[in-house]
């Protein structure tokens, strides 16, 4: 087994991918046979998957222009094989996102109709039609990466080669990730505040109402962003922990074949964990929440126990790594570090969003005091919940180094990644049931209809706010793999010895300039979403101005024009946010490779904080409404209730638009970096 | 001259020292002597005094408990000089907030008798009561750092003692500072708050109306928080900065003499460019923000001007630094940097604060959709407002560095600084007029004395927000100077070259627990305002229930009791957020002098971004309420008047509590490090 896995690891890796795929084909035939209800739900359905595709169009053909200039510039400053691997990281992300939305679109009507049945069935038709999503990702993620990499091995006979246009790959798959999560999340937020800043607000009409204009566009959004956004997102996630592991391990552990190919077959074996835990919630008959969690638990402790034997096998004797002697059992250790983070980072992000801890209890308790109060007590959330991650991942750094320097750190990367597979169907299931919800209201189902999916939809909220703490976690303890890779390629390139101290001055102006670009890159964010949703609401306000049949029921919206003016205001705004890390890293190349190290440092660490608080205040203050809406502080209708809806609102873009973001920008600054060191800092040397 | 300001340069900035306290006394009587109005008036002032003076007594009893413990521990664990140097550092930072809070309570009354005669005579009566802070500031620190040193020098013969010493006082400085400005800032925020929750938003009375219970808490806040806790952090800053410059000179620029006294000498000669600017003010006829604004400029330009020969005269022979060249053509360039980032923080400060720019009247615009819209700018301004400051900051390091090593960044911090004199003025003026408009209104004045206060706050408003901003950009700038010093003092006393690099995981463990700690820190902080404003809330409620006569004005409320309860929730609350810098800095010192370093870059890189995002969006927020207020967007009444509101609610702790705290916080953790050092790495090596 050990000479196997050794030799062809990466090609049981990628059989392991294609069984993923054959899963997710499985899955798909079983959500679409599912009955997709009435004429009017169909009719309605349509409406929102045409609204996504066209969407997901026009946003393919606006990231083509920028990608060509992309390839262009690898293609003719670096080599052939890394602009082809840009190539394949860029298609298979937009693939991953757009195949499982396309998925979504398709689920949410059966969800809806399956919901007039039991609410299981519902968790069940919804679940299914996000482990589509979950299964490509991680699928599509193995085989591209171990594709290229054997394909590239082979042409060139030379690993080098090889692992070099792995960085190609990652920097495509990251640049869609950051398109993809932007564009999607301004248009989502747009669609959300402004369907509600005139419909809910200025005429009282109820969420998901079909006779607010913009109902469509709103629907439209949550499977554009966090559908399609996040798979490629977690895609990206996926891909670059894989190739970090790869590296660091070529880098660090020359001359031990097993240690390139260990990530890879961690990878593969997590596939039959994560096969497991979907079953699992397929097959057992306990709520929501429980089922869910149950599936994510086995998934970790299958891929765990099957690993245990297999890194036995694969390192039967010890490695010796920057002078520490690392054996099976130190990576197996790194391995569970890994399993033990994604857990915790559930377990963090569920109690700081959930309605059942006093984090959200706190926020509904402020917002008797008003909007200020509901405010306050959010941000001051979000700050508090980056404490315990925080320490976790330094906790995670410190265990790992201890075992296996900079290898352990990558393991535990890439062993916390393979469980994306589960993790993403948790999440992918939050805008099914959101959309499901929608599409009831909007064909007059039974409001018991609405309640089921409601119900599931709470749950949908903390587990999507899960996998954005777990995504961006995920970058913090892979901040010194991302790190370390640029400096070894620093090495590899320009030779010689770098060291970035904290007393250079230059990495000191790095560090800053790292530590702005969150906070620039999220304020532009943050931006782009009002323009975006101002421009939905001058249209909403304008239909029904021009007629007013609109209002009473008598006339049907022209949900197209707000689809269509949102897409093209979410295209337009994302560019400016999308730019700034890629201007930023260029610029400062220039002063240098300390300060360009000092920049990639900078934005992990401010960039941790940006995230969590941000995507943990905004989940937080959504579940705070859904509490009150329950009935407490007064309930609907309260002052309350009114203050949660603002807390609301100005958790949209943090959460869906902004927060989420930081983890590919993040990485496209890490990724870049590590490409253009041959471009400037060797011309520069002659 | 050279050789007078070389050998005599501390005692002769020590006179200049007691020129800037003898024209701050001249300007006590000045105010003193000013028309105290009628009995009404001063009946009011007096309980605003004395609920002012009852809240410093209360809070130098709770911290001199912790003092004293702390003094202790340096006295035993280090020595007895650096153990005094604390003593005199937190007597001075307590007494430059105790004097000039004193005046301040006194030149508020005379301010609202003045301006019922005329603007110009208003803004002199309390720019002159804000002077009185500006002066001291610097008289009592130069006195306070050059007298000490002398002493210690005297005693000790021994230089490194005498500066080690110094060390002590900064460290007093500071951990007064973190106390000040979060027992000032909590409590004005939270009665603040509390008097408008209750008071404007569910009895619908104006601001300062007398039947408010929670009115003159509110008044003492504005004194005890923008007064008192101001004076203290800034009094910090401008000892620590000075400290830190001479601690840097001593180490860097070994055998020059004149190094060391050179930061003293800045000080000095910048006093006379704080009086002109003083007088400036008060002899020109122009409006409120141009005289305000030309004093600055005065001070400035004087300042350089003045130090051109003194600098050649002082460095007639190259210095040589860390292989560098530095002559006075270097230091002269740096000294100008330092006096050029003052002027770019104000300007920057008021560019997004003030009601005549784009982000506060965007903000403005955003809050005729609502509530959360008008947070969501407000908060996109804040993050905006990190660019231009941090660039700003990385271009002073760079050239600085460039010119004369880590001494050239320690004296642009110096000559920054040293316009401290100047800057507090304005900014103490602040509270001044705003009580001063309090006082119009509960003793009730003409409206039009209101009116011109209000005219006057309004500048106020943006001159507190600079301070601010001015601070923080400080401590950016100062970052690798002390950080420098931490490293400095780790070679003296451990030997050996200590190398931070980001490589290892222990810098890189320390970078994440220092970025951990401003957001930890504002949260608890937010937090603490919230809990503190709940109490005033209850206590309101509880006066307004009992005595029906205090709404209809038949009864007055116990004003008294307010008072009370807000000090002990100020108090009680501000103890778990000081201490939090305290206990991780001890923590991580046990991880070693990499993990600590780390710690110290980390707190720096994210408390710079958390500190001007969140001044800078609570500046914009109260002012984009006043620009509503001036008749834009529907003025007062109307929807966006109440989204204002909220905004201005948000910000409240935001720049008054938790986002100037962090400036403290980041010296706290500095300095800690800096003391610790041989106390806990002596230990761990033997």
């Amino acid at each position: 087994m050990q000479q196997l896995l050794t030799d062809h690891g990466v090609v049981v890796s990628i059989l392991f991918g294609a069984l993923s795929l054959a899963a997710a084909a499985v899955l798909i035939r079983s959500v679409l046979s599912a009955d997709n209800g009435n004429s009017k739900m169909v009719e309605i359905a349509k409406a929102v998957q045409d609204g996504a595709s066209a969407y997901l169009h026009r946003q393919v053909v606006a990231v083509a222009l920028i990608s060509v200039l992309v390839f262009a510039g690898i293609w003719l400053l670096r080599d052939t094989a890394t602009a082809l691997g840009f190539v394949v990281g860029a298609v298979c992300s937009l693939a991953a996102g757009y195949i499982g939305m396309t998925i979504a679109v398709r689920a949410n009507v059966r969800t809806a109709q399956a919901a007039s049945k039991s609410a299981h069935t519902a968790l069940q038709v919804a679940f299914n039609g996000g482990a589509v999503t979950g299964l490509l990702v991680v699928g599509l993620g193995l085989i591209s990466v171990g594709g290229f990499y054997l394909i590239v091995l082979k042409t060139s006979e030379n690993p080098k080669v090889a692992i070099d246009s792995l960085v190609g790959l990652a920097l495509g798959s990251s640049l869609i990730s950051v398109f993809a999560r932007l564009g999607g999340g301004i248009y989502t937020k747009a669609a959300d505040v402004g369907a509600d800043l005139v419909g809910k607000i200025e005429q009282q009409l109820d969420e998901d109402d079909p006779r607010n204009p913009a109902t469509i566009a709103d629907n439209v959004g949550d499977n554009v962003g966090d559908c399609a956004g996040m798979a490629a997102d977690v895609f990206e996630t996926y891909a670059v922990s894989l190739i970090g592991g790869v590296l660091v391990g070529f880098l660090t552990a020359a001359g031990y074949e097993q240690a390139l190919t260990y990530p890879f077959v961690i990878c593969g074996i997590a596939i039959i964990g994560a096969l497991l835990g979907i079953g699992f919630v397929n097959f057992t008959k306990l709520d929501a929440t429980r089922s869910l969690v149950g599936g994510v638990i086995i998934s970790g402790v299958v891929t765990a126990l099957l690993l245990f034997p297999v890194t036995r096998a694969m390192f039967p004797e010890a490695m010796i790594i920057n002078g520490k002697t690392v054996g099976s059992n130190q990576l197996f250790l790194c391995l569970l570090v890994g399993i033990v983070m994604t857990y915790a980072s559930v377990w963090i992000t569920n109690y700081f969003t959930s309605t059942f801890h006093k984090p959200v209890r706190k926020i509904a308790k402020a917002s008797e005091t008003g909007h200020a109060t509901n405010i306050i007590a959010g941000i001051s959330t979000g700050h508090h919940a980056t404490l315990v991650p925080v320490l976790c991942i330094v906790a995670s750094i410190w265990i790992c180094y201890s075992q296996a320097d900079l290898y352990g750190i990558a393991i535990a990367v890439v062993s916390m990644l393979s469980l994306s597979g589960i993790i993403i169907s948790l999440d992918a299931f939050g805008p099914i049931t959101d959309n499901a919800g929608g599409i009831a209201v909007m064909s007059g189902l039974d409001p018991k209809v609405r309640e089921i999916t409601d119900g599931l939809d709470a749950v949908g909220n903390t587990m999507k706010a899960v996998t954005k703490g777990y995504a961006i976690a995920s970058a913090g303890l892979a901040a010194m793999v991302l790190f370390g890779s640029y400096v070894e390629e620093l090495k590899a390139h320009l030779g010689g010895i770098y060291v970035f101290d904290l007393m250079n001055h230059k990495v000191m102006i790095g560090l800053f300039v790292g530590g702005l670009l969150p906070f620039s890159f999220t304020a532009y964010a943050m931006d782009a979403v009002g323009n975006a949703a101002g421009a939905v609401v001058n249209e909403v306000r304008r239909q029904i101005d021009k007629f007013p049949g609109i209002l009473k029921g008598t006339e049907t919206p022209d949900y197209g024009q707000c689809v269509d003016i949102v897409t093209k205001a979410a295209l337009k705004q994302m560019v400016l946010p999308a730019l700034l890390p890629v201007i930023f890293v260029v610029a400062m190349a220039f002063l240098g490779p300390e300060a360009l190290g000092g920049v990639l440092v900078g934005t992990i660490v401010t960039g941790l904080f940006v995230g969590i608080s941000m995507t943990s205040a905004g989940g937080a203050w959504d579940n705070a409404k859904k509490y009150i809406e329950d009935g407490n502080h007064g309930g609907k209708g309260s002052l309350a209730h009114a203050a949660s809806v603002t807390g609301d609102t100005v958790g949209d873009p943090y959460k869906d638009t902004a927060g989420p973001a930081v983890n590919p920008m993040i990485k496209v600054v890490n990724i870049l970096a590590i490409l253009i060191i041959p471009i400037i800092f060797e011309a520069s040397k002659h």
